[in-house]
């Protein structure tokens, strides 16, 4: 498998990820492709898909032993399920698979083509396998049951930042790390109201603690 | 990447395989693990999800050069579109994405836990890298638009079958063989309506021409 590309969003870590993709549609990515793959002519008619998939290497995940049960986090981290029923990176191959929306593509004098698209839930520099268009007719299936995924609750907390922290981030970044926030992004094994979190969001450093369904953000640093 | 599975279905060559999965229900496979991969702990709770991703090697299409461009068959064949506009085999990485519906798991005493699917567009043999579940929440949109795939007519034909030949198909066989025919099997830029063409089904090598949007089948022959 070739790295075809690699991408580069907000979030430099795992921590403040969603979970999924689309989840936080305000999360952008772009898309930049390694020297041998910048020829426009292989994203001729791409531009006229909503969506695409991307495959790609869950770079922090790479080991050479799979365990065969893993603790989804949306469980509370504390229940087992075998790891073929979960979106885990810690599989035997480390390959994601995410939908995301693509917003345009930028032909640059650089880089060649560079994929804008929203909805991310990759790490900075994630590398790409393949980039694939959305078909709905065989992508979607809006009624598939999703196992232990289907009766979980909406776990989404109330965020409690105050106009002083949040106008440090530049305004066009806020309504997203408030949505990055309300998702609860915390290791969620965790519940300790004492305990601050932090994680790093678009060169700020953003830290909070969460007490009875509300998240209180404590301070917001540009770190980079 | 490893791989962790194999699967088999009726459909032993690219001839007859549907353009997508889904597109014909009646195509069952059955996923048999590699030995490393038969723990039955690792697939706890997968029973639950009713479909789910096959991420598979496109193994007749793993070539060192690829090109930019490639000619989709639902364009008829003589219309070039980049290749990651499209889900072509011919990519940089070899690596096909397919969602199918899961039917049962059978927890079987010498091959271990065998998923048992519907929908499949792999042949016969296919490796596969990697079993996820699907959920809708994240993997779902039925609005997203699909470029060139989005305006193109739906192209099925009629089927005409004597009962004398298809009776030669075992009667749980038949009305998927019909549905595959109905998908048109050609190769699409071929509009030659003396041309006998031939696919392998469930063991039968199945004959046909097509003529004005109905295709005749000519033999049905048990091969194997």
């Amino acid at each position: 498998m070739k790295i075809i590309a690699r991408i580069s969003t907000d979030l430099p870590s795992k921590f403040g990820l969603p979970r999924q993709s689309g989840l936080v549609e305000g999360i952008e990515g772009r898309i930049v492709f390694e020297e041998e793959y910048r020829n426009p002519e292989a994203f001729r008619g791409l531009e006229d898909f909503s969506h695409i998939w991307l495959l790609w290497q869950f770079s922090e995940a790479v080991r050479d032993v799979w365990s065969p049960t893993v603790r989804p986090p949306m469980l509370g981290g504390n229940k087992r399920v075998g790891v073929f029923a979960t979106r885990s990176p810690f599989r035997p191959n480390s390959i994601g698979l995410s939908s995301v929306k693509l917003e345009r593509i930028e032909f640059t004098a650089d880089k060649g083509p560079v994929l804008c698209v929203s909805g991310c839930d990759l790490m900075d520099g994630t590398p790409i396998y393949d980039i694939k268009p959305y078909l709905a007719y065989t992508d979607s299936h809006p009624d598939a049951v999703g196992g232990f995924t289907q009766s979980l609750p909406e776990r989404k907390l109330n965020v409690d930042v105050s106009d002083e922290l949040l106008s440090r981030v530049p305004e066009s970044k806020r309504a997203t790390l408030r949505a990055i926030l309300s998702q609860d992004p915390r290791p969620s094994y965790q519940n300790d109201p004492e305990r601050i979190y932090g994680f790093v969001y678009a060169g700020f450093e953003v830290r909070f603690a969460v007490c009875d369904g509300v998240l209180t953000v404590v301070s917001i640093d540009f770190v980079s």
